[in-house]
């Protein structure tokens, strides 16, 4: 066996998790309700076969095999027996008996879920829950950490991600963006009116669809369909789709839902060729299979074209004459700026998913820290929901107004997902950081912007991120695409003069 | 390891050819085109999987260890038992050497006989069929049989079905249908300028869609798309998805392919709910996740509905009114007698995929002899297009101009397919056997079919055919259903009372 052989067994790996990827998104987009009991055993059975392949005496053997010795340490070839190497370590310290009751749980814990937020009663999901987090503990210990058992959960997200190291970030969060939030509750907020108008739903999709194009999603490689929660997913480079939702009296949700997850799809779209079915395209801790490197950096691609792009002045001055022309009529007696300025608005709200660009990362933050919480077993379930609305009031100044609102509102918690959730704020930071490099160090990328040319810019971010597909970690990517890791910095500039201007603050 | 064992590993059998399944549909219905290369890298491995799994170790552990000497034999147990058995024993006798030419070839293959087709030259595709003979040569010789290499290759299709069987149910068909072609190409043909007219896309698909429905195909448990070539595909009977093609300029495609494909698809929504998962729900030997119980019953349902039922004098005494409504002013010139013979007009031509219900039968005929011929060797590839034209002039008096509409017309051999059109055939018969016997004993059923009333026909197939998946062989339930095996008689009968009708024959 030889690394040929290596490649030959990650390969099988890589298509049973994108096979499960089709199945995944079958489900969501296509099939009738009906499918939804097989189709999880059939997922199951993916994902299982997925898992005993990567940890089989053939990959082992393969990895013995593969005669590396003569590539430098950072080679593809390198990086992919180092990565299969960490894979299989990770999994094999989680028992599978551990794993079957976190799989069988996450089934039985959605439906209480749903339950308690329709009824709007956290103590109907009280008691999964604090079975769940028990099982996430276990699986903390498992894997093992040096400080935290919260960072041992993160690692499957995001790797290298510390307690520690969030709570510094957070703090410099919080720092930065709490007076600007203070200012703006205070201020009068810009008309919006306008995007509450009937939009039909046709050319709603029409018009997401060729501005997801317009940025540079190759729709020869993909698809947009419609779905209750938008995505993005790929099988591979050459088949990489999304959906958005729509709705028919708030216009903005189509058209900011495609653009956030054309730019997750132009990240797989742009791995480099070479790295398909390979670990370098695979995630073999997560068992997904994406060439993205965390999924923190996935969500910077995704908010750098939504938010510094979508939502950016030059893109309205650009656009505004194609977005009347999508409506005809329902968009005469509105300005460039005004448009600009609605897409724009900043107001504290309980719901994350509808957050605006100012307020979303303090929801994270609240949940980071309840889970952190929760498996350090610093908070009892029982005061959950407490903790919660003391720290939405804290944060935000709002009065969660009941359970569904509040604590019961992501579905994360019911499948078991605890550590996820500070993928999103690395993302806005990633995002920030990015697009300042981009945009200083070559000019010619803002004034391309500036003239609705996005070439530049997406032909920069393949060049710095996505081509590089899992090859680097997180932080190698940073380093040598700005210079250094992580750093909220230019996100807390961006923000700071983004809602200054917005807000017209001192 | 108990009997449950067994079930639980040949449910993930089922679960990685569903899971195939379900890539298959997509990669027809959705996909980019190009995701086709790495789409066809996940289904082998898929395929692999399944085969794997159901010849390992822990199969035939937990076969051995499956307890069942208190069930009788015909019991839903003892035949899973026995068909496991079967089929490991079927797969481990093809060598896996073989078994990856012949799928290698099968890719290269086709974009060959594409080629060829394209320039409606045979001499561009005949090495590679040659190779194809070959291979399926030696795959007769691997699996065995009695009398004919020919036998062993239907097996995988239509178990039980010989060469010589065939042959004496070819020249009784022949014998009672060939007078009926003679007699109708010398007879004055029906109008039939009104299906050529324009009728909207999006009007044709509601309309097929409806009347899928209205025969009985649930909805709820599946879904109506278009492909280029129409097909059924289930994956477990919760949902079971069907297509069908439309051509603005002829309108009967779309509604036809949708009936036949909704035959299909009712045979597997009607399986029993106990047998999902299991070996009666799993084509085991042609490793397709199946219910129906060979590929020729599978036709008789599709077969039945759209031509016992879709093309009858009485389905459009009740239904005229549905489809001059679907095209509003299109219809209004044409009787429900004109409209019942013009969508069985019968003329002799040279493409299978659309001749008529009386001549479909000497395509099918043909092909099977030549096919049996090449794989005896007593017909060498040279002279196949010879052969093939000499078989057309002979079957059905029509001169085949060109290879393209000729010999090179199906893409089964492109794909290394050999053995697999006498379904076609069978599934005529069968169908016109079930449908006799139903109509006889249970008059019942006749007259609410000529009230509209599906339900008690579906109803009936339902309990004689559907529900029993694969737990008993097709011979089996046809004896059960209409008290005989394979018997051609009701079929040519059918067709003689039908076309002396239609054509005012004596």
């Amino acid at each position: 066996m030889s690394y040929a052989g290596l490649i030959d067994v990650t390969g099988r790996v890589n298509d049973f998790l994108n096979a499960g990827s089709v199945l995944s998104w079958d489900a969501r987009t296509m099939m009738p309700k009906a499918g939804a009991e097989t189709r999880s055993k059939q997922l199951a059975t993916l994902a299982v076969a997925a898992r005993n392949l990567l940890c089989s005496d053939e990959t082992k053997r393969a990895l013995d095999g593969a005669e590396i010795s003569d590539k430098p340490a950072d080679s593809a070839e390198a990086r992919i027996v180092a990565q299969v190497r960490e894979a299989i370590n990770y999994h094999e310290r989680i028992p599978t008996e551990l794993l079957r009751r976190k799989t069988e749980l996450g089934s039985a814990a959605h439906e209480v879920w749903a339950e308690a937020r329709e009824k709007a009663d956290f103590s109907i999901f009280a008691d999964a829950l604090t079975t769940m987090v028990d099982i996430n503990r276990e699986m903390a210990q498992a894997i093992g950490f040096d400080d935290h058992p919260y960072d041992a959960l993160m690692y499957r997200f995001e790797p290298g991600t510390t307690k520690a190291g969030l709570d510094r970030l957070f703090a410099r969060l919080r720092d930065g963006m709490l007076p600007l939030v203070r200012a703006i509750a205070g201020a009068e907020k810009p008309r919006s009116d306008f995007l509450f108008r009937e939009y039909p739903v046709q050319a709603q999709m029409e018009f997401a669809l060729k501005m997801a194009k317009r940025i540079g999603y190759d729709t020869d490689r993909g698809r947009l369909d419609t779905t209750v929660h938008p995505f993005e997913v790929s099988f591979t480079r050459n088949d990489v789709r999304i959906t958005t939702r729509v709705n028919r009296s708030y216009m903005p949700m189509s058209l900011f839902g495609a653009l956030h997850e054309a730019g997750h799809a132009m990240y797989e779209q742009g791995v480099d060729p070479a790295y398909t079915r390979t670990p370098l395209a695979t995630d073999l801790i997560s068992l997904y299979a994406v060439g993205g490197v965390s999924f923190g950096a996935h969500e910077s691609q995704s908010r750098l074209w939504e938010n510094h792009v979508g939502r950016s002045r030059a893109f309205w001055a650009n656009h505004m004459g194609d977005i009347r022309a999508a409506y005809p009529g329902s968009l005469d007696d509105v300005t460039e700026e005004e448009f600009y300025r609605a897409v724009n608005r900043s107001e504290p709200s309980f719901i994350r998913v509808e957050a605006d660009e100012l307020t979303y990362d303090f929801h994270i933050m609240l949940r980071c820290e309840l889970e952190a919480a929760l498996i350090d077993g610093s908070l009892a379930v029982a005061d959950l929901p407490d903790a919660w609305n003391a720290g939405m009031k804290s944060y935000l100044g709002v009065d969660v107004p009941d359970d569904a609102q509040g604590v019961l509102q992501d579905v994360h918690w019911s499948s078991g997902q605890i550590g996820t959730f500070c993928n999103y704020t690395i993302g806005n930071i990633m995002a920030a950081q990015l697009f300042e490099t981009a945009t200083d160090e070559n000019s010619g990328i803002q004034a391309a912007l500036d003239g609705a040319d996005y070439t530049p810019l997406r032909a920069w971010l393949t060049d710095k991120v996505c081509r590089h597909g899992r090859r680097f970690s997180r932080d190698e990517l940073l380093e040598k695409a700005t210079g250094r890791t992580l750093d909220p910095d230019p996100y807390i500039a961006h923000l700071t003069r983004k809602y200054s201007d917005l807000y017209a603050l001192a």
